[in-house]
């Protein structure tokens, strides 16, 4: 601990501004780790769409470019790791993030295997579209993490900003390789065209979520793609209306496939306007904590320097009830005042925290019970998740209080 | 970062096993400053009631308890102040804790002048208790913190168990104070007859809570000392009866202090059993999770070396997917295995904690509801807690369902 000749009072007013400034320091490394997440999951989404056309239409021609997008990967892949050797493993409170950082790294380490079953062709396209998902699963979750242990409100704002629209992206991602899958074939059976809603109403629900916390550029941006994407929208359409006895042209999952990552790249601007976004508010956070640590310092070293003179009257909490302490002296307020602003300072904070993380605490429930009807159903998530929209909607609840309604249940339960 | 020579996903899987026994190591230190804290709150009430009977009636054969009493309290302040010397000041979510602490060593600054006004009678009887009530309160929002923010359930709830029985031996206190002052007069006017109820009442609402989160020792000791203060009960009911116009002898106020005393005393061997129980149970948990992480970090070491001969198949996520690798390959299972016990772990360590801070959670609601209350209708505690409580009782809510409607409200206004 610096600041040892201070007094202990004014010690630990510098150490809480301190562990502020600390705080955010540890968040802008998450910060630049988010951005870099953001690029690979990009590239794997890319890879794992490309993939399915592969052993959709197993074709020499296409293992080329399969490469190039995988090298893509490749290259953000190096760039987490090196980001991760860098990052400061410290704080007691990150544990959760870390142990996501270890799945995410134990699924990375899969990759090159899953990569040569790909091109060896030992692997069917449902397998390899599941242990891409996975994999990009455990990239998002690390986000969510970051999210969730953000200790400033407007990077976590952003941060959850950011996390809906990548999971909106991921999901954009997942319809694009269901959609390449049902294109290849000719047609949707009933179960791929229930999944094809099912992602588009994730994308809804989680573009609803981004545009409440999106900063502006980005909001503008996002509207302007949702405003042409009528191409994407009549495929869908068509895909909804095919069948085994009229199947289309296989050549349409190309199309399919080209309009997607079209619209997925300019997704993936956005997440760079987000990350940008990201980047400066950190760095402003960070500076005017460190400028408000220094102005404390000071202003603290002054008093300490002036109390020296006159010990009893600086110290004063009850400045009040001490009778001919001249009640006038600034000194005498001015810590007490500093205590009271730090209190209200905390006070908000906590609360715009709190309110920040509304959303994700209300994601983990759903999650909580989501699994819940899983394990006891033995359900898989999306039957899962449509059961719990039925439910809120035949009793005209939020999907929110389905979860808690179920979660007492089985706290309830012998 | 040790472990630097392990393989990413290795470390990062021991940094989050890390960052727990960290998190218990701070809190470990915490615990020793909460029982520390315990022992000068109670030299602190004791010098407040003896200081109140001193201004009450200044005789002079007084003096040299009150200096006793006064020593007393030095005592436990210099062992205060060495162990908050000691104390690393690290981590940044302990802002809070640490801004409480400078607010309590603030407050402990004034002491000296306080006493000083005392033994001069240059500060009322109501002015004098007030001031060491409110210092007192800034020892009990340690507490109140040090118990939010540990990380451990266990040691959550047997914090919590200590801050509702301190809040309750000092609502004791402060019945003990006020009780001094109305037996010194002869009688008790309308306001201090409310008074005493409503210290009453708050005692019996953090006894409740103690109750619920103490260990059974400390449960049998607090339930003996309720079966035993039959002559406390008397003198209170007496209370209630006075008047001006029917006072009672003045002496009582020397029988009342020491009946409380003695009541407060046996409180504070409940808390001292609760400090020994919180000292153990730091010294096991922080012995389980240092031989964990031993355990974890030579089977991560082994199960590295082992890679070392067979890369591919141990960094699988997917073995299920990745055909042909020995399914039942024991090392090929291990790693997932142990992260997704760590993942039940952390879920049930999260889950297990929100439970542990729901009544801290509550209060601080509760709190902020009161405070609104306060400046809205410029109420003092007391008055605001009181029109709460009827709210509840005539709309048969519980106080923090009042709580958060009148938060809800002061939201939606404009």
């Amino acid at each position: 601990m610096h600041d040892r000749h201070l007094p202990a009072t004014l010690r630990f007013m510098l150490a809480a501004r301190r562990c502020e400034q600390q705080g955010l320091e540890t968040l802008a490394q998450t910060c630049t780790l988010v951005s870099l997440l953001s690029n690979l999951v990009h590239a794997l989404q890319r890879e794992r769409g490309f993939s399915n056309i592969y052993l959709g239409q197993p074709q020499p021609r296409l293992l080329a470019t399969l490469e190039q997008y995988s090298d893509e990967a490749r290259g953000w892949e190096r760039q987490v790791r090196d980001d991760l050797d860098r990052l400061d493993v410290e704080g007691a409170e990150r544990a959760r993030l870390y142990h996501r950082l270890a799945y995410l790294l134990h699924g990375l380490d899969d990759l090159p295997a899953l990569r040569r079953h790909i091109r060896d062709l030992h692997m069917g396209v449902e397998e390899a579209s599941d242990s891409f998902t996975r994999l990009i699963a455990s990239l998002l979750a690390v986000v969510f993490e970051a999210a969730d242990t953000a200790i400033d409100p407007q990077l976590t704002r952003a941060l959850v900003a950011m996390f809906n629209f990548m999971q909106a992206k991921e999901l954009a991602g997942q319809e694009r390789a269901c959609g390449v899958m049902g294109f290849s074939l000719g047609f949707f059976d009933a179960p791929r065209q229930e999944r094809m809603n099912h992602l588009r109403a994730g994308q809804q629900r989680c573009s609803e979520i981004f545009v409440q916390y999106a900063d502006s550029d980005a909001l503008q941006r996002w509207q302007r793609i949702e405003g042409s994407s009528g191409q994407v929208q009549r495929l869908r359409e068509l895909a909804l209306r095919t069948s085994a006895e009229q199947p289309l042209d296989a050549g349409l999952a190309e199309l399919w496939f080209e309009l997607c990552s079209e619209r997925i790249d300019a997704m993936h601007e956005v997440e760079g306007l987000l990350a940008e976004a990201l980047r400066q508010l950190c760095r402003q956070r960070l500076d005017s904590a460190s400028m408000e640590l220094d102005n404390h310092r000071a202003l603290l070293r002054q008093l300490a320097r002036q109390a020296d003179h006159q010990q009893p009257l600086l110290f004063s909490v009850q400045g009040r009830t001490l009778g001919e302490a001249a009640a006038d002296d600034p000194l005498q307020h001015s810590l007490l005042d500093l205590l009271q602003e730090q209190s209200r300072h905390l006070q908000r904070l906590g609360d715009e925290l709190k309110a920040a993380r509304s959303t994700l605490a209300e994601r983990k429930r759903i999650e909580q019970a989501k699994r819940l009807l899983m394990s006891q159903y033995r359900l898989d998530e999306q039957t899962a998740h449509e059961r719990m929209q039925r439910a809120a909607m035949n009793q005209g609840l939020r999907l929110i209080d389905v979860a808690e309604r179920l979660l007492a249940q089985e706290q309830a339960a012998p």
